[in-house]
């Protein structure tokens, strides 16, 4: 028999059908058994009596998480027996049959309803995926991640897969991981900036779903050292603010379309999605600064950077002000940023760059970049690095590039302030850091944490 | 002024436009100056004429791949000057004005007209890639990878991301590359395996672009250090058949959607999108072995695997036989296959997994896998490995899977062997092999390639 989803039962009143799935509870009721079953659709309610005693047997070994098949009738419940909560609320099936697929040893924890701290919760990923609400979290990904193509591609830009494999130590900023080339050095991408850059050269506009790998040696709330980078890069603009309205209309987009495939999933979190109506303002680093000043008495004026604190100080200015979740912070020091941004022609030290912060977090930088080759050069000698290492990449300029720009979002921020959760490892499916790759390190290579004391 | 792009030249016959672009070429007749202007849309001709003399100028210096924007007005074009190969060829614009936005250095060979070898290709890769045939071969692989996604979603597949950094080289197989990751040791993924299937035990069916790494020691037209794999993993399977009868409808779902979107490159490669209401035959290795023996004498009948010619051959007879671009050889030996692999019950030698041959090439590997946990620690442990070093992968199993299976296909093979590219790497567009990252390795790093010698 063929199987039937959950999703289609009511469709199939007063038939038999085959439904399979996990066992997501079982509660005994003397000569009644209720089993609730999951499939990848939704739930079922499946009722096993006496009068077929051999199957009702069977059913009270069964655990959570055992996966069977059951072929029974679906029926119609009566009316005060209907579940408002399932979609599958108003039938039942009475089970005739029954074939255990899989046994399940016994579970450190119940799936359905938990309390875990963060190493629980990564410790026991595989499990802990199945969870409704931290299914949820990644359903809320995947349709963000679809959203961002989506509006990226109705703007007409092309999607590229960026290497993963880079062949130097040269973009700069936060540290990379080293790699055994065939006996050469070769390294991880910390971003798929100089790829994307070389994409605008041959299609205009290129995006990629980049994965990032940085070796960031804190334990925080905001690191990781892989994660999903959405990126994108524009050529011919008019004005580098016109990558920040691109910026601005992909978040809108991609949060819009969220909110309108995930209600469900965005239910069961406290936050929403922001007012997507609403211009996000925008201001200079430097009055950010003087703002803070001004309401806190934190005096961080002279600061190259804001710290995360500031962000978030800032963040409840621009709620105050605007009603805005968000707020881009523009003009960065040209210390602070790569060689190849774009320095402001009416003051130098600062650059046309910009952070997008959301709900106190940055979630995304960008700006223009320098599209000359003379310049692009001399920004590398001036920062110390030996052009030559940057032949491939300078191409493209060489060659001809338009006035670009463009920004990078990091997807588990996103996720992460969108549904209020308390670490970006939370929004990653199978989070990396300093101490943990699926398993805790400590626990792969107990000889070395010996070592290592 | 606004930029017009090319594609909408023609609504604006008659009026003052900007078009922004590459030089594709320039053509000097005396008093008048024929340039072929191309955006991300197409191509358009702009005239120059000594009635507007300083811009006349201007357009004498140009040379190909200049950036400029152009201001002037959309005109007809007489009938007899129409030009029916380009969109725009009704009209062309005469220019009043123009701003060159990019210079370039002088090119080292002509971008719209090239006969390279792959060397050259690879070499100069940022500006090989403005080939309008080489964009052809990437707008290809881009609506593939989209086919690909938008036929796994309408079979109830959930996209996810898979880790680029793993913790153990434990999957076995090709060569893998190593990493310094924190001072311990760590890898890169070879396949997205392990995390397809752990995905299964939360959503069923799973899919992902995933990038994975391979330390092929081999420079061949089949091989990289780092390609896109296309794979996808399905549980509640009723018979290992469904795993293929899936593949083949997302291969024919994939190519159906690229010979819809992108005929006008398809037209420029001599290969076309096979018939795609032709059933793939399936057929045993050892049937295959045992046909390839009595077509040609050669006996590889006791070996445990098809050589690249004997997979040519059979390709062949799949030709001759079925009319069939394509051929599933099925039941490879136990020994040859991953421990993850069920075994056939009807003879324990052989899996219940196939190959996918496509004009020659294997493009597909798949199969069943165990999805017992006691089978599957029996089978690691057989291989002479430590399920220690497996708990994380192992939790989906212990915790309840459901038989399941699943298959990858390689992205760059399915291009190469759709439009009869000669290597693999022609369909990356960033390729790394042993050597090669972006850059020569021996160029990158001149000192180590003298300690080589």
């Amino acid at each position: 028999m063929k199987r039937t989803l959950t999703s289609e039962a009511t469709k199939h009143i007063g038939e038999k059908v085959k439904i399979s799935g996990w066992v997501q509870s079982v509660r005994l009721h003397g000569k009644i058994i209720f089993l609730d079953l999951r499939d990848r659709k939704g739930i079922i309610q499946t009722v096993f009596t006496l009068k077929n005693e051999e199957v009702y047997e069977i059913a009270k070994t069964l655990k959570d998480e055992w996966i069977i098949s059951i072929e029974g009738i679906i029926k119609e419940r009566p009316e005060k027996m209907i579940n408002p909560d399932i979609d599958t609320g108003t039938v039942e099936i009475n089970a005739e049959s029954i074939e255990v697929l899989s046994q399940v040893k016994d579970l450190p924890f119940e799936i359905k309803n938990f309390n875990l701290n963060l190493t629980n919760l990564l410790d026991y990923r595989p499990l802990t995926l199945r969870n409704d609400k931290i299914k949820a979290i990644f359903k809320i990904k995947e349709k963000m991640i679809q959203g961002f193509r989506e509006s990226l591609i109705n703007m007409d830009f092309s999607e590229f897969q960026s290497p993963v494999i880079v062949p130097t130590a040269t973009e700069g900023g936060a540290e990379i991981f080293k790699l055994n080339y065939f006996n050469y050095d070769a390294y991880l991408a910390q971003s798929p900036q100089f790829y994307k850059q070389i994409m605008v050269g041959v299609n205009e506009r290129a995006f990629t779903v980049a994965h990032v790998c940085r070796a960031e040696p804190s334990v925080t709330t905001r690191h990781m050292s892989e994660y999903i980078s959405l990126d994108a890069e524009m050529g011919f603009i008019e004005s580098w603010t016109e990558v920040m309205d691109t910026c601005e209309k992909t978040i809108k987009d991609t949060l819009s379309s969220v909110d309108k495939k995930c209600s469900r999933e965005l239910a069961m979190f406290e936050e929403k999605v922001p007012n997507l109506d609403l211009k996000f303002p925008r201001i200079k680093m430097r009055e950010a600064q003087e703002i803070i000043f001004e309401r806190t008495g934190r005096d961080n004026r002279k600061e190259p950077d804001l710290e995360p604190q500031d962000e978030k100080e800032i963040c409840k200015w621009a709620q105050e002000k605007y009603n805005s979740d968000f707020v881009f912070i523009t003009h960065y020091p040209t210390s602070k940023r790569p060689f190849y941004t774009y320095r402001d022609p009416e003051d130098e030290k600062y650059t046309l760059s910009f952070d997008l912060l959301y709900r106190g977090l940055e979630i995304v930088t960008g700006g223009r970049r320098i599209n000359d080759y003379d310049d692009l050069v001399a920004s590398i000698k001036k920062q110390g690095n030996d052009p030559k290492l940057f032949e491939f990449y300078l191409q493209a300029f060489k060659y001809g590039m338009p006035p670009e720009g463009g920004f990078a979002i990091g997807s588990e921020r996103l996720v992460k302030q969108t549904i209020g959760l308390s670490s970006v490892k939370e929004a990653n499916l199978f989070p990396r850091d300093m101490i943990r790759i699926d398993q805790r390190l400590s626990v792969l290579h107990p000889d070395k944490s010996k070592d290592k004391k």
